[in-house]
């Protein structure tokens, strides 16, 4: 059994869902499908969800909200009409969403988590519809049946027994269409996963059905071993473990979103990222394990946005305690960080700036003097992160060399190495305008034919 | 006015003594000399301080001294006769002893260790006698007059109105001779140091005094910029920051306390390590900031035993509070480390395998698991660290490439590398087995003389 999950983009018009009833169709293990909300059709649409967002907002505000309403509306009776659906299901989606709008607005959070959700929901309605009535048999399976997430107030996830539940599913003869990006907790809340959300609903199924393959439907051919944005035509990854895409995740690599990894790795399901737009080429596979090609490395991705923060103290390395409680004080303001290299009397602590205000800044500054007694303490801003990933670095002799070598040939000096004993990753800080810079380097360094 | 310490070796015999005379009589400014117990003559030869811990060991046990005193008192009167000291220093030093042998025993470490400390004591007592008889007027001065030390049972450090107190001892007209390695607590109590101890002594009195130059007397011409057991003829060092000592002090480097820099860091007294045996080689000075050479690296340190502990964890990066979480489960086992490199999903924390033993080690890896869940924790020993230091390694951009290249043609795989903001330390990990050869080849690459 094949779970497959369409994107935004692929479930975005009556075109594109005519490509996903294809490509269902075509495989008969394809038996349960995750939809997304309609996304962008062009780049200058705007998605359903956020039209559900501007409805609930409007909701909230002044309780205008038939314009709002209509918008979202106009989005389903065009893709209803271009399937031949009739007004059935219009009817149905629009009582839904009245529904919603009427519900409880005591919790702001939740009522517009509802209204957002509505999107994935209905449009799993719509395409279930759509499906049957071409003669390819549905169901729109409710994420009440078995997608049970925990309560407030942490963030969402899939509960023990959800992943129980939904193992019912396997045994179906219909299509099932399941909407992404939501579950219910046990007391009928529904809650939203972050970000990439319907990734992670495919991924929980997959894992509870065990399936043979999840396949994610989204609108590239693949992963590139490194940004197309910065490097011309990377090479294409065929076949990626589940580890280096996980150190890849920095950035340049968001195909997948990387928390939606977990369910499908924990059980060894593998994910083949495909093109709903050419659904023929063979898309790139998350697995365990990989058949070697001749090169060492899998993927360079790099991501801007990092900050340091540099203590360093006389006999730091003699105070038994002194890196935890430094680490100790950052949770006390919630940062979580990335590296802690380090030398015999400093530390460097390295984090996503998004997270810092100059306020904030202060307060971990007067800490790390008050309570550490740390001799120099500062933060420093704009960096780099550039990633190396590849299995087969493990047992490469020079790879570090030839990596700081390309590096130092762009005349970038290298703020911080971090090589964890693990070796499947290689980590250089440099300054952010070196980045793309290095990235190219690097990868010519990597990937790049040999030209005599 | 310089403070000058002189080592177990240099104070070792009757003719080393001599020469610690001329020394110090062929400068003016010389004017505080501390002073080791008297040290191996040969290299079979045995330390007063292991003469006296094993006296004290037999005062504990049967009470059967007579033999071990003898021992004791038969290197100072040697040394007595030598210097045509006469009887009555070798009295004062037997009396000492008797009067420490009588006194109360309830606390073992304590009675051992006021037994250890004459040595250096008496050995004041004694040179300054013989200064004084060759007509250089010495005052041997007890660290009771002001080296005041904490009070139990924190390891001892010397208290702020220590530097207070013994900032008199500036105005001396007479040479002033103090004893290494041991103070008072304010209710009387003698506490040692730990190993380096005289050094610390003389860094502290050095501080206090705001010496112009800190003399540390040892057996070695000069510190070399790595281990002249593994490299052959390695470079002298004629000046190295605080900073450089401080890191390179893993090993090979161990000619100056580490800890003892402390005191004359904080005041910027530079240090002279110099030789007792050759005084005209100009030794190697520790500053606060040195005279750029044409090399980025000052030196190259090596250690082995150190053990590295491997925790990897899906998303482990998105859990606030991971590290801290399990720096706590070391510190709780007392346990300090070095580095801690990490990927997203891993971390890797080095320590020295000495903190570690069988029990230990399951206790923290079952905790890891239970209180971390962690996918993998294990421990993995038998690797040692490479420290390359230098000032002049910051804004040199192609160094880590050097050294990395270096090592990839012994062959050896770089298990790790840490590089901290600070710059002026680059870390490999690599398995014990390379160490030597990679010390060499990294020597090769930053020291030797390039030969076409």
């Amino acid at each position: 059994m094949i779970v497959c999950k369409f994107g935004g983009t692929s479930v975005a018009s009556a075109e594109q869902i005519k490509k996903v009833a294809s490509i269902v169709e075509s495989n008969p293990a394809r038996k349960i499908v995750v939809v997304s909300a309609p996304g962008k059709r062009t780049p200058d649409d705007i998605k359903v969800t956020d039209l559900l967002i501007d409805l609930a907002d409007a909701a909230l505000m002044d309780g205008a909200v038939t314009e709002k309403l209509a918008a979202v509306m106009a989005r389903y009776r065009a893709i209803a009409e271009g399937l031949h659906l009739g007004e059935e299901i219009c009817q149905i989606i629009q009582a839904d969403l009245e529904e919603r709008l009427q519900a409880d607005a005591s919790n702001v959070e939740l009522y517009v988590d509802a209204i957002k959700a509505s999107g994935e929901d209905n449009n799993a309605k719509l395409i279930a519809a759509y499906f049957t009535s071409i003669g390819m048999p549905a169901r729109y399976v409710s994420p009440r049946e078995g997608l049970i997430v925990n309560e407030l107030p942490e963030r969402t996830y899939a509960l023990p027994e959800a992943y129980t539940q939904l193992a019912a599913l396997a045994k179906t003869d219909e299509i099932i269409v399941f909407p992404g990006f939501f579950g219910y907790s046990a007391s009928g809340v529904l809650r939203t996963f972050d970000r990439g959300g319907s990734d992670i609903t495919g991924s929980i199924l997959s894992a509870a059905v065990r399936a043979d393959m999840y396949e994610n439907f989204t609108d590239v051919d693949c992963v590139f071993s490194a940004n197309p944005k910065v490097v011309n035509c990377p090479v294409e990854i065929k076949e990626i473990t589940y580890r280096e895409m996980r150190e890849l995740s920095y950035a340049g690599f968001s195909v997948f979103h990387d928390e939606a990894l977990m369910p499908v790795f924990k059980v060894g399901v593998p994910v083949n990222i495909k093109n709903t737009n050419n659904p023929s080429a063979a898309g790139t596979k998350i697995v365990s394990k990989r058949a070697t090609t001749g090169r060492p490395v899998t993927g360079i991705s790099a991501d801007s946005g990092f900050s340091i923060l540099y203590v360093s103290k006389y006999l730091m390395n003699r105070e038994v305690g002194f890196g935890r409680k430094l680490l100790q004080i950052l949770e006390d303001e919630n940062i979580s960080y990335e590296h802690t290299p380090s030398g015999l009397d400093d530390i460097s602590v390295i984090m996503r700036s998004t997270q810092l205000s100059d306020e904030i800044e202060a307060r971990i500054l007067r800490r790390v003097k008050e309570e550490l007694y740390a001799d120099d303490v500062e933060f420093r801003h704009g960096f780099s992160m550039i990633v190396i990933v590849g299995e087969g670095m493990r047992h490469n002799t020079g790879l570090a060399a030839r990596a700081a070598s390309a590096i130092s040939k762009t005349g970038a000096n290298i703020e911080m190495i971090n090589q964890g004993s693990s070796e499947v990753s290689l980590v250089f800080g440099v300054m952010q305008k070196y980045e793309n810079q290095i990235l190219q380097a690097l990868y010519a360094e990597f990937f790049a034919t040999v030209t005599a």
